[in-house]
């Protein structure tokens, strides 16, 4: 493994364990048992290993969410599996779980930053997946940016929300009953 | 106006300025030129005291939403109105908006608790509306429930978390064509 790949490794490693605000480039020495020197040779400051971080992350999601899409399938299934698994991900991967926490507690404007642009990444994956059902002809033509807004923020409120305010969790199917027969079926040609 | 009714707008007044976690019953006093004693005579406590005002709030605001309403009109416009006048209730309102700076900011469990309730008390006035609009043979049959919910959580998304991601906030005509094409129109019957 390369040196470069052993710096971020620690630093998601770091990262995912104390938090942006509290890990330091010196940590980030330690646990990959290289010199802080060499770090910078890579990367000039924390943001920027932050950033390369959060970039990584972000394929990782869309791969687990490419992942689980069948060739072929309709919009529905595919959407619905795809945002399934990102939300998943976004409550079982552990830097993405700390940074949400660490936003919460803390409000490191960093971190909010990131989160936000975490969630544009992911809402205007969802608008290419919509604009290109449109162009097979499976979708009808709509304002794409706010459908894929919207979707991807019913999604959240559902799944991820409403246990915060409820005893029990939605089910799964009530969620797909409940959006198919709404939004998705709203946007069917 | 009678001993009470001071004591409730001194408190409002108190909550509003400073938030449920630093008001006391000896400002409430102060505010209100009442001696504390005569606070407990009628409130057994800060919370007893703040769950009154809450209560308050909330009839106002539901009075509010119930005052943009068109005897008559389709259901989509009605809602839209109704909607869009909490969320706005939500943001000007002066203790409302204290409230949710002060959860952001303290994370005080009470005022999240509080914050809460109201979110379940306006998703469950849209359930009433939705329910009604079934029974008059507007809307068909649907998860009421989810549906309030999945609507209210639309309009805060679109109204109340675009802005703080996006550097403008979307036009109520792009809102109202958004929710109109998909939502609203998978309801009608």
């Amino acid at each position: 493994m390369d040196r470069r790949q052993e710096i971020l490794e620690a630093a998601a490693k770091s990262f995912s364990l104390f938090g942006y605000k509290a890990t330091t480039m010196d940590q980030v020495a330690k646990i990959a048992n290289v010199g802080k020197g060499t770090i910078y040779t890579f990367f000039a400051n924390k943001e920027e290993l932050f950033n390369a971080i959060v970039v990584k992350m972000i394929n990782e999601m869309r791969a687990e969410a490419d992942s689980v899409a069948v060739e072929g399938a309709p919009f529905e299934q595919n959407a619905h599996a795809r945002l399934m698994r990102m939300l998943k991900f976004r409550e079982t991967h552990l830097l993405y779980a700390k940074l949400i926490d660490e936003e919460k507690e803390l409000r490191t404007p960093a971190v909010s930053e990131v989160l936000q642009s975490i969630e544009k990444e992911i809402v205007s994956y969802v608008k290419e997946k919509i604009e290109k059902a449109i162009a097979k002809g499976e979708l009808k033509q709509c304002d794409t940016e706010l459908v894929a807004y919207l979707l991807f923020k019913a999604y959240l409120a559902l799944v991820a929300d409403w246990g915060k305010t409820h005893a029990h969790e939605i089910t799964e199917e009530r969620i797909v009953a409940l959006l198919s027969g709404t939004i998705f079926k709203s946007l069917l040609l």
